[in-house]
Formats: C-alpha cells, structure tokens, sequence
C-alpha cells in the first residue's frame, strides 16, 4: 500500500476517520505516530498528505491536504475473457495498477460457464481489487469495469459505439501472423483497445467477429502465457510503444 | 499445462508411466482416450508428441517420439530481491514461462530477513514453480537459480564474473531519469540482465553498488508495480525491444 486511498465521503471538513485495514497499515507498517504525514489520495480526485491526528486502539484520524492531480488518464482499454475468480482478482488490481480507462469482462467460447456465477461477477462489485492496484500504484483514477455475459452482442452491438475513439485495435492471438509493434502502428496520442482471450484461446469464429471490429490480431510469440502474465506483458508493451513515439512523455 | 513435460530419468525405451498431475490432466482436462496424442517435452531437451498406449485407474503410458527443439534459449537474466514465498513462487513461474536464462535471488536492505528461511528458499528446490512455467509457455529449458543472502558478496565478488559475457544491465528503479528504451540501448544479439528490487525499492548504498558494475537505472514511470506485475512487464518491454532491434526474428 503506497497511498491510502479515500473514498470521497469519507472526507468531512478535510478530516478523515480510519479504522479498517489503512488504519492498520498506518500504525503497523508505516509505524506512523501522532504529527506524521502520509501520503493520501481521494478515489477519483487529487492526491495529496494526510497528517495524523489521533491514534487511539484501531482508530486513526486523518487531516487531509490535497494538492496535486494523479497520473495522466490512461489511453487503453481493456476487454477481457472473464478468467477464474481468483485470477480476475489478480488481474484486476494488475489492470489498475499499470492504469487502464475501461476494462470489459466478456464472454467467449473456452470462458468456463460457472466463472460467470463467480460472487465477484454477480456482485458486480469490482471495488476492492481495483483499490488495490490503485493504492500500489499511487493513483485515484479507478478503471470503469462492465461485464457482458454474451459474446456476440457484446461484439457487434456494443463495440462499434464504445470504441468509436479508438482507433487502436489489438487482439492477441497465438496464431497472429505480426507482433504487437507492427499491429499497434504509431500510438501517438491515440486510444487503444486490447483485447486478451481465455486459457485455450480465441474460437474462430471470435476472431472473425473482432476482425470485422477492426482488431488486428497480434501474437506474442510462441510463448503461451497465463493471463495474470499476459496483461502486464501487453500493458506494458503498448505503454513501451507509446513512450518510443513521444520519448518526452515517458514518465507519463 | 499446455505441455506434458517429462524428466529425463522417466523416459525409458521411448515410454513414460504418469500417475500424478500430469495424468490427471490428461484424462481431466485433455479427456485423453487410448491412441490419442498429447504434447510432451523432456526437461532440457527436446519437444514432440507423446501417443496414449494405456489408461487405466489413476496411471496413463505414453509411448514419445521427440521431434523439435524448444524456443530458443533465451538472452536474458533477472537479478530479483526475494519476495515473500507466495509471490516468490509465482513470480519464477511467470518468469519462466517469459523465458529467462538465469534467475539470481539475492538479498537486500528491504528484504524482510524471514523471507530467506522459507521452506521454498531453504529447500534450494524451484522445481515446481519453474516447471509450472515451462508447461505453461511449451518450452523445457528451465532456468538456473542461485541464491545469494549477502547482498555485498554477489554484487562485488560473483557478479564481475557471472556478467562478463553480459553487456547490458538494467536496474529497475523508481528514481531512474531514464526510460528502459533509453537504459538498454541497441540489444541486438546482446545479452541483458534485468535487477529488480524488493517492496520498497533499493536503498542508495545498493543502487551505488550496481552503479559501479555498469548497471543502468531505469524507471517504469510514475506508477510503483508489485513484483509480480513488473517482473513480466519489464521482461515484455525487453522483449519487444528486441524484436524492434530484430523485427525479422520477433517469433523467437
């Protein structure tokens, strides 16, 4: 945890009243006491300080200066075959802690029917893995997460108006004849859209589906990964690429 | 497990007997019947296919006719603070999976001292994990690991020599003024060495010491990764800039 993220109600006259797991971090592993500061940031807003000013049993009182904005907003989106919960978790707080806009959790052929039924899908409530990429990563910006039970809607219907600004299309695929660099063209400035299959892959008739879409697909080599390697690895590809178009801009 | 990967001392007159994970998963997951054949490869050797002779109770027979070398051996080496257990054991996973040469675990001011009496560490066995990587990304070559608890020892003793043959060495780190693009130059045919740190980053005594022996700091930007998102985020980025060294060999 490298920011202790508030959630914007929390925050009454810049004060702020912890006793949850921040509350634990403050006082177990920053070993934080009374006139110390830390490092906060309030979901969706500004980043800042937060000066301790009480601390009693699991109680932590906060004052809250907020000064300087999070990173830049991240151009790529994320569409995702929906992985086992336990993965989705992971992969969730590894989205948000590179930094992603939207992420769509789809079906897809080789999707197990029952990761649908999964607490985490049918409480739609994908809250707690993103804070814990943001809190990693030291951003407020929480991804927009939408989760589409059916692939062909979600393709024909959807896509077309959800992507209309983004004209970067990708599609990973072992059997991709090109890489990421020749299938992503010149990112600059330009929005992108990245889209990861099941273990098992894309069916054909996906692929055909997303093509149509205009997703070019790409392969990574002949390497298969698993998707809690393959979504780093591809994040942070694009964002290479990005850099390598506007070198100036890197740290962004 | 996209590969059924054998070791050398199972294979005896082109035949192996399996009755543990690997043949669960045959008959689970591939549903494997008599006459049907499966990938194998033979740790540090050779990839072909392995023909179903007998199945019964929890025992599946393959008779293997070994046919294709694994991808090429990959030029590239990770120096990684150990991380705790858990994220230990994922991280040679993934970084097996993304293909690394040699995988040096050592010691450093942030890392917690417990970590270094783990069953997983004290055993000196990576088996399992790296092996769950290579079946993962269908290759057999396993990287080689050593552990080193002092930190001064490895950097100032063994490294000089363990590097001769490694021109490019790049220190992940968050205060770096430079971009990975920037710290690894040209890689073609180069070999390259990869120090990521532990929680909290390297101390100014360690990143000095790295200095002296050539390492180039770099940052990923403003976002701080857990280890097992920039460990196969940082191995993507060094992968793709060897493909845009070497766009004609980007399979490998």
């Amino acid at each position: 945890m490298n920011l202790i993220l508030l959630h914007p109600q929390e925050l009454t006259d810049q004060h702020a009243t912890l006793t949850d797991r921040r509350a634990e971090h403050i006082r177990k592993i920053l070993r934080g006491t009374v006139g110390d500061m830390v490092r906060v940031g309030v979901l969706g807003g500004l980043l800042g300080a937060g000066c301790i000013l009480e601390m009693d049993g699991n109680r932590v009182v906060l004052e809250v200066h907020l000064a300087t904005e999070p990173p830049g907003f991240p151009a790529t989106d994320l569409i995702l075959a929906v992985p086992r919960p336990i993965m989705l978790k992971r992969v969730l707080a590894q989205a948000a802690s590179m930094g992603v806009s939207r992420i769509f959790l789809i079906n897809a052929n080789r999707v197990e029917k029952s990761f649908f039924s999964s607490t985490l899908i049918q409480n739609n409530d994908f809250t707690e893995p993103l804070c814990l990429g943001l809190e990693q990563a030291i951003d407020t910006k929480m991804p927009e997460i939408s989760v589409h039970p059916r692939f062909r809607p979600f393709v024909e219907d959807f896509l077309p108006e959800l992507l209309a600004d983004c004209p970067i299309r990708l599609l990973a695929h072992p059997k991709g004849d090109q890489s990421i660099a020749q299938a992503a063209g010149c990112l600059l400035g330009q929005r992108a859209v990245l889209a990861i299959g099941p273990e098992g892959g894309w069916v054909d008739f996906e692929v055909q589906r997303f093509k149509e879409q205009g997703f070019a697909p790409f392969s990574l080599g002949a390497r298969i990964l698993r998707v809690d390697t393959a979504v780093p690895a591809l994040l942070a590809q694009l964002s290479l690429l990005r850099q390598l178009a506007a070198p100036v801009s890197w740290r962004q």
